[in-house]
């Protein structure tokens, strides 16, 4: 009987206790899901069970006072999973963003994951999540360059936030090569402190740069996670050849950007889903606007870029039944969304371990009573 | 500076102690919610607006062996939604639904309710669901049946589950000429269990009948809420004259139940919304037989019954935006599906009442460390 069992409540603290800040481990994590992704064993949202997610979104103007306004990173979005293999198990990540929040003294988003039991629903951990996710979206780009550009040496940070920090983070785990860092930010400061600590950290060389072209000149890889309050663009011509682009955040280009470039997604049915809905949405244009891979939806429509049908995708590339491109001059650029399933599962690897190390506070769902009428459902003769 | 502030956890103790069990107040809250709905002062999902929720879906079979197979009333759902007026707040509802729970001990569907603040996206509490759930599920009927069916005499009850417990509850608040309730369940136990309950709570006679067909003969209001493991069916000579049906759950009839009856929606947008992403889907018919107004949006995609767009909802008949029905042989249908707006806004009133009556444990998100990277975020000059 089940009935009435605690489940766990891990803060911030309690995850990095956990080891959410050890790279490697999340990044073995993500590999291993993207096995499950390759081979079907899971489940995210909707019917077509490939959905990132549902989100709040907000209005660009509206007559009640309280009622929150559209602007760039403004959004809530629940993310369901389930996630087989050894982690077995269902999961939400749910969170509101707001770029405003490191002016109160918070990250631009806040966000909690729920785990709970695949067969009664019952929750298992609430975790604080900024750690995880940050880790997980971290996690992707890196599996990425060791898969598509192995032995890179010169990395270009767009973006000097929390995502980017978990790529670096990330990427070096999986690239000993890597022997100087360039970053951007359209906040000076923060590129500046982002520099320090990469110098710091890893002992490698770090700059900055006063543009992202002139950040992306050099580099085998770039790496593009900025907040969205400032539009980006980066003309093609000033990556170098064969750079591996990994967006994790959204960028303009010019149409040669994407079109002259080997394109490779996360996940391919991820991004059907996201263009099914875009279809089924009052404005496909204003959902292709709010997504990383909508400059891309925009030419496949066109027949300018080949569809995403065929298309490679990570899971693919990783479980090697796809080859690993070969042609060093090509451009690449990743494409990567963020998934559900990643959240669900590192979760759980970091619920494990609190257990096994006795971190966090135990919650009873019911409090003092049975759980609800659960002696009323029981068939009794009295 | 509003970081590091604890948010409240609620236990379904607590949420009893902070009052989801006073009928009359959640009808009452729901009543406010309606105007909201009719004035357009909220968001639920989706770029829409409307959409009530994102599920995951299981498959009908897997060549995983983890995997959760579909069943009736097998599933995940998150549902988030933004509340305006007095409530002026986000949050989102999670909860998995087993019908094998009973059976452990546990109610058939296991939920919680987030509430964050709308601008930080902070969580402000985490509350046990099940009774916040099931109270707003039993007002909707209710407010319908005040409305639509005043001064009604006869109450048959199909479904003797938790649901119909909540819209008895709330129907005893707003119908004080009521006399008799006639209950039907599938497991005998359970609609004998329930009608001493309603002559012990009440003091109103109640009897229980061997069919749905007999349980609803001579009832003016009838409301439908039973497990989706045995498939309900009520032909439409069945109901008196002038009975006025409340849908919380699925049930099907003949074409005549549908077509003869008028229809009303709780919320036409939310309907609309479900057919646009049942179009959406791989498989619209499959969409279609998930939910309860199924039989409804095949019928209107037809030509034989009404469209939706101009069909008559509560929160226009609540608000005195359209005139109520009069004709006092007519039948009446109300399809009432569910509305993440409402477990947020009677969440939030329970969630201050908490607050007042020092109800819960606090629990802080970021545990002994500051917010992550909320100082790494905030330029400095070192």
């Amino acid at each position: 009987m089940s009935a009435g069992r605690p489940f766990l409540y891990l803060s911030h603290a309690d995850v990095v206790a956990a080891g959410v800040l050890d790279a490697a481990r999340c990044v073995d994590v993500c590999e291993e899901v993207f096995g499950l992704l390759a081979s079907g064993d899971y489940l995210m949202g909707g019917p077509g069970k490939n959905s990132h997610g549902l989100g709040l979104v907000f209005p660009a103007s509206s007559p009640f006072p309280g009622m929150p306004l559209a602007g760039p990173d403004r959004r809530f979005v629940a993310m369901p999973a389930y996630v087989g293999g050894r982690f077995d198990v269902c999961g939400n990540k749910w969170y509101g963003s707001n770029p405003a929040n490191p002016g109160r003294g918070l990250p631009r988003s806040v966000l909690t994951l729920t785990l709970n039991d695949k067969d009664t629903g019952e929750p298992l951990c609430l975790m604080s999540a900024n750690a995880v996710s940050a880790a997980r979206t971290g996690a992707i780009p890196a599996l990425a360059s060791r898969c598509l550009a192995p032995g890179s040496r010169v990395l270009a940070v767009i973006g000097c936030g929390v995502v980017n920090r978990a790529v670096v983070a990330a990427v070096m785990t999986q690239q000993p090569a890597l022997e100087h860092v360039v970053l951007h930010d359209v906040d000076a400061d923060a590129s500046e402190l982002m520099a320090a600590w990469v110098r710091d950290t890893y002992g490698v060389r770090a700059d900055t740069a006063p543009t992202a072209d002139a950040c992306v000149a050099g580099a085998d890889l770039v790496s593009v996670a900025a907040s969205r309050r400032t539009p980006l663009e980066i003309a093609s011509g000033s990556f170098a050849d064969g750079a591996t682009v990994l967006l994790s955040g959204p960028m303009a280009s010019d149409d040669a950007f994407w079109c002259d470039s080997r394109v490779v997604y996360d996940h391919v049915p991820l991004h059907q889903e996201y263009v099914r809905e875009a279809a089924a949405a009052p404005d496909r244009g204003a959902a292709y606007d709010a997504l990383i891979g909508g400059p891309l939806y925009r030419l496949i429509d066109a027949g300018r870029v080949p569809p995403l049908e065929g298309s490679v995708d990570l899971g693919s590339l990783l479980s090697g039944r796809v080859p690993r491109p070969v042609d060093p001059d090509a451009r690449t650029v990743v494409v990567a969304c963020g998934m559900a399933v990643f959240d669900v599962a590192l979760g759980l690897d970091l619920y494990t371990t609190a257990v096994e190390r006795g971190l966090g506070r135990a919650l009873d769902l019911w409090g003092d009573e049975l759980p609800p009428t659960a002696a009323d459902l029981r068939p009794t003769r009295s």
